[in-house]
């Protein structure tokens, strides 16, 4: 990391040896990870010796920050922490552990937190306040915090730019894939990078808490302006996705913009609008890696509903039809089940005129007109429902607001993953 | 059902020959059921030879009559027609089919439920709009109804004071039992009846919407109160019954007050509250039924949220625990999974300070002052979490508020009814 190690052609830390998606694709940002056995001695999850489970992430320069935290009113201690220090919108690192979510642990949980914080900031010779917490894992288990110690400092003594496919791995609880995503875009001449990773999302399994997802960026924005551009995003993206309709006390989503590529600080008509639409995608592509990983689930699909007279109605009605165990159990069967759909958009409680919405899956129109079609070609609507990515468009007629719901199909397998498990 | 056909001992509609549950409990109420082939002809349900499909409820004198339905924007067509027909106050008769809900099915779908009730009070010497009509089955399907206008008029041909448990086998469409309830209460010096039948609830099966529930006191009570004495009982039962969070657009409880036991109308402070506190028994223990009952279900559990700030806070909190997919998932694995319950409670978004929360399962307190319980006997809650009926409490610790919501375990059964559906 030194300017020592450096050399012209492949300085660590310059575009050319970083890789395209991940929270180490823009410059000046490494991350380590390491095994600290922390699922192993927490129980209720397996570990395979090695397994990553401690990440650290860390910006060479100083950097803005913000995030959007779960509004689940039991709050995991390191979001309270993270909140804290989060009050001035700068942060130079990122430490958070998987196994363990520091969830319901009392008054030791916020210690443990800050000890967290603490160690990690000490490794890297910052002040505790510019370090965010996340932990992701069982609730009301005590973190071990020995073992937990030792991690943090090995994964910071191993930062590196080609680090964020380890971190992005560190970070899996049950997920069964890693989610990384990474987007670059042009401005006033030069090339700016966004990367990502994030793990499961809306679902606890055997109290597993937690969607988190962390994004960095070397562009340069003020911390105001960095904060309303995720929370525009996560409320496009990651706010979308519907699992299993419950909410972690632990869920994150953090941004760190450190200006590592330069050029002038981005805000409205300067850069932020190129931003915003970069960050968007990076969020839409890890929210889809998410719901396409959700738990037991076979089968990723998409709710678009359109025409509606507020974007606040069209998010409201897209998940609510993206997370009704009746579309998602048709969706796992296959069964070309309109009337759940339509039965669910009339419970959302947005603005609906029967005679005006027409709903379609995949190429098929199935309802219009105030009635399911009689000429309905049940083998195509079928088809539909059983390829990889189901895509429900539900058209309102009423206006010129949409939103999209990301979701999985309910399978049996759900039900044994969250039935079967033994404390 | 006509005086001459009258014994002093055995007087059809007289208390003696009356059975003490379902809606022909009171006096004055008569019903009958008939096998139309309405299932068979719709697809979606198998029928068998002679199964009940088409129900009438008559009562023999004039009754004040009130109802709630649906609050989902996609109301079917029996649904608006009662609620028109119920404008004054008063009805004398009710006629409901199983087999095809009449939702979704345009302007010929209101038709159909206008002759549905024409016919009914054409058999009756009724004036139409003295009759409800309810529906419950398959969505987006016209009403086969050359067949069931002969179910009518057959139906309403075998009216008798013994006709309650047909008719509550009559608008069953997946139950897999009918659920009857019944009780009475003495006021000055007389003796009233409250009874009432119910069918599947929350879950919209293979588009088989519905919870229908029809209740019938032979107290007279002006339609004013009488309407605010059921939407209190159903704010504390039905409403607090949860299957799978889908909501039908055929939803209807219906309550029929005839005064044939005589007496004065009841109004507050002279009746009223006797009879509150009787109907609120039946609707419970229907609602009981119903959540028993519930798709692919193995396991009744309550959630009791006491301590509550207000009674809003405590029927949201209830219903929010009671309807989630993982706290449904650990107790159909008997699994001790405080954590979910926490979790749930927390987004509910009513008040809650996690200091004072206490949660018990069974008799085993699981969380107290913040955190689990570190001496907990998981042998004694997974026992609790696998009795017949788990009873969960939480109190908050904060008011005197309280709420007990109803609900069923969540089931691979549930997954592969819902999903395994061909149509």
């Amino acid at each position: 990391m030194s300017a020592a190690e450096a050399t012209p052609v492949q300085t660590p830390g310059a575009a050319n040896d970083r890789p395209t998606v991940g929270v180490t694709a823009p410059l000046g940002f490494v991350a380590g990870a390491a095994s600290a056995g922390i699922k192993a001695a927490s129980g209720g999850l397996s570990q395979a010796p090695g397994q990553l489970d401690v990440a650290v992430l860390y910006s060479e320069q100083p950097a803005t920050a913000a995030a959007v935290f779960t509004t689940n009113k039991v709050k995991a201690a390191p979001v309270v922490i993270s909140q804290l220090n989060l009050a001035n919108g700068m942060a130079r690192a990122l430490v958070v552990n998987a196994g363990n979510a520091n969830a319901c642990t009392g008054s030791q949980g916020f210690k443990d937190a800050l000890v967290m914080g603490k160690v990690c900031a000490d490794t890297l010779d910052l002040d505790p306040a510019e370090v965010l917490v996340a932990s992701t894992g069982v609730i009301g288990r005590l973190l071990p915090m020995d073992i937990l110690r030792d991690g943090i400092v090995a994964a910071a003594h191993g930062l590196g730019p080609a680090g964020g496919d380890t971190v992005a791995r560190a970070i899996m609880t049950t997920d069964t894939l890693s989610k990384q995503a990474g987007a670059s875009f042009e401005y006033a001449g030069r090339t700016y990078r966004v990367g990502g990773m994030a793990k499961g999302s809306g679902m606890i399994h055997l109290n597993m808490a937690t969607m988190l997802g962390f994004v960095t960026t070397d562009a340069a924005v003020p911390a105001l302006e960095l904060g309303q551009v995720l929370r525009r995003c996560a409320d496009r993206s990651f706010n979308m996705v519907t699992i299993d309709g419950d909410m972690s006390t632990n869920d994150t989503l953090a941004i760190f913009a450190n200006g590592a590529a330069g050029g002038a600080l981005m805000v409205p008509g300067a850069g932020l609008e190129e931003l915003e639409a970069a960050l968007l995608g990076v969020c839409i592509d890890l929210s889809r890696q998410l719901a396409g990983d959700g738990e037991g689930a076979s089968r990723l699909f998409t709710v678009l509903v359109r025409g509606a007279a507020s974007e606040e109605d069209a998010r409201m009605m897209a998940r609510t039809v993206a997370s009704s165990n009746l579309v998602k159990t048709a969706i796992h069967g296959g069964d070309p089940n309109w009337g759940r759909i339509v039965a669910a958009l009339g419970r959302a409680g947005g603005e609906l005129v029967l005679d005006r919405l027409s709903v379609t899956i995949g190429d098929a129109i199935v309802f219009q007109n105030g009635a399911g079609m009689s000429e309905l070609d049940l083998e195509q609507v079928r088809a539909a429902f059983e390829s990889d990515e189901v895509s429900i468009v539900c058209d309102l007629g009423l206006g010129d607001a949409e939103a999209t719901a990301y979701g999985c199909d309910l399978t049996a397998e759900y039900v044994h993953i969250n039935a079967d498990y033994t404390t």
